[in-house]
């Protein structure tokens, strides 16, 4: 089978102009405690798609919201009624907040953004419009038992090369799309405080499949996914307020949904397309943030590396409460953190379950929304 | 440690003006069947190093290469002179052969160019010096136990990301360097003539390691390894004269060479530097050389996913051994062939060690030389 023939063609023939692509079947979610002004800068490529905005921390200010954008918008205080007392797993004073927008939309794609992100411009100066890149590699399949050495097979002027395997051209269900950044790279602290000026300049023209069996550094900065195949797996944890680590919640998330997808056979992408992170964070206060996260990781990583998930979990809910019980069981020991982690998981989990029941229709939840 | 610790800054400071890299350390490898009048255009860049000319076909022909090149020549003569009835394991009317210019080299790093891949220019317009490149990849370490998703650490304006576990950002030594190739793409005679006028315009401007488990099809056009560390594997295979296929060679070697790197804990890269590949071979004849391996290669394929070598397998050579006795027991039911080849790869190891004994002085072997 060449590329064409799996799928190749769908994202350019459903970029119909003045049609933005899947208008009516993705969200976008984005987690902030300020004035959305970098919406301005979003509004030609952002303005056709619904918003859901997740306000963190104090629920009595009010955030701004730029006019003309379709958008529903949840407090503290909202999530706390929706979800009572399963609201203790979504984290509170930290970007974490954001997967409760994943669990209250109701459509089969997510695409999530910092609000310090801002339009990043090609090596040609033509403003990359992110959001299409993203929807491109998650309707194209991805590659993970095989390294194609011309990246993504399915981009146009490319296919698989001399060597790779017929059987496996068809590739596999595409549910993760991990964009990068130009500017300010997504660094931790210690690398922040090493190397201030670093700035990331290098627009790397590639997509690729991360390999199965191999992790990799989520960051939840400018991320897409396939909510109804991967969803319920998209949990950032606990982070922020009372918890004793943060800026490990992207993280948690990418190593929890990449053992799944490889259970799954699911398929996870990187590299394009790059937005422009306008803001580095300040590396003292994410060093007390990161520093336990720096020493647990190193037995989370081989913890990673090895789960092994029973062939009947065959659906994501049943991997995750399947993991969530390795997590207890094995990372528990390492402080009691992770055994309250475990527990938030199923929490999510049943959370999850009953805000989008399957077989019904959608069920009905209502933060303060405003109809465009 | 940052990278720059890990030997970051090792290749820039031994990029001295006027002293060519690894000058005495490297040979490069050219296979041909004609006058080597290409490397006009690569004579800025070749011209310091020795070059090992592997005269393919009929050994009266003569081979003219430039003035002013260091090198040696062997035909199929030498070949049969120097290794005897070993000889036979060196594949004749096939690019294969250039792998006995790996064995009768003496320096620790090879690099090995097809005669038809020119000097490619970079987005700005200038020459890409592909040797410099493939060096600074030998000289920075690999990581191939966890994805960096702003591509190879050690590159100058990049470090390792958030996320990033600290005790893995020392890296594994890098011992193969594959680059890439702009204009006509390593396509497999199928593609070949599904796309006859597919052209590889993008020139992605990244190295990245090969995770580990992780198969790749690697391609002998424009190859760059550490002959010391992993040379005695690099072995191309039985293609050309007298076999049932061809255009496997360096996919063979790379599949076998990924699974030794896996188990001896060394790192494959691949990505810049890019060449210019001028010229599409003839997609009827490569259907011919390719169609056996089209079907080999399902079963080839899960073969080299599952191999484990034994713990007790520290040296390239004996896993190379240990590997061609599973190739002979699991493969060789596919087709007598492969119990040829597992034949042919255990006297390619004992010709390798005749030449390249282990503690004494490097032996002398003679093609026609010239000094320059």
């Amino acid at each position: 089978m060449t590329a064409a023939a799996a799928g190749k063609d769908s994202p350019s023939s459903s970029t119909v102009r003045g049609t933005p692509l899947l208008k009516d079947e993705l969200d976008i979610v984005i987690p902030t405690i300020r004035n959305l002004d970098f919406l301005e800068m979003w509004r030609p490529f952002f303005q056709p798609y619904h918003l859901i905005v997740v306000q963190d921390g104090d629920p009595s200010k009010t955030i701004r919201v730029p006019e003309g954008f379709d958008y529903e918008l949840y407090n503290r205080n909202d999530i706390k009624r929706i979800l009572g007392p399963k609201a203790a797993c979504i984290s509170f004073k930290d970007s974490a907040c954001r997967c409760f927008g994943y669990m209250v939309s109701k459509k089969k794609y997510i695409y999530t953004i910092d609000d310090d992100c801002f339009v990043a411009k090609d090596p040609s100066g033509k403003e990359i419009n992110a959001l299409e890149q993203h929807i491109s590699n998650l309707l194209t399949p991805s590659t993970p038992y095989f390294f194609n050495t011309l990246y993504d097979p399915y981009r146009e002027g490319t296919d698989f090369v001399r060597g790779y395997p017929f059987s496996l051209r068809e590739g596999t269900p595409t549910v993760v799309s991990h964009g990068l950044w130009l500017n300010i790279p997504d660094y931790d602290a210690a690398t922040q405080l090493v190397k201030p000026r670093e700035r990331n300049t290098r627009y790397v023209d590639a997509v690729l499949t991360i390999p199965r069996g191999t992790l990799f550094p989520m960051c939840g900065m400018n991320l897409a996914f396939d909510r109804e195949l991967i969803g319920s797996a998209m949990y950032f944890g606990l982070m922020g307020d009372g918890q004793p680590i943060g800026r490990y919640d992207d993280m948690w998330a990418g190593w929890c949904i990449k053992v799944i997808c490889d259970h799954l056979r699911l398929g996870v992408k990187t590299g394009l397309p790059y937005i422009w992170h306008s803001k580095a964070s300040n590396p003292f206060v994410n060093l007390k943030k990161e520093y336990k996260g720096i020493f647990w990781q190193e037995e989370l990583i081989p913890f990673f590396q090895t789960v092994v998930l029973p062939k009947d979990c065959t659906t994501v809910q049943k991997c995750y409460i399947e993991l969530s019980k390795q997590v207890r069981e094995k990372l528990g020991k390492i402080d009691p953190y992770f055994t309250k982690l475990a527990d938030a998981m199923v929490t999510w989990i049943e959370a999850w379950d009953e805000l989008n029941p399957t077989g019904t229709a959608a069920q009905m939840v209502n933060g303060s929304s405003n109809g465009k």
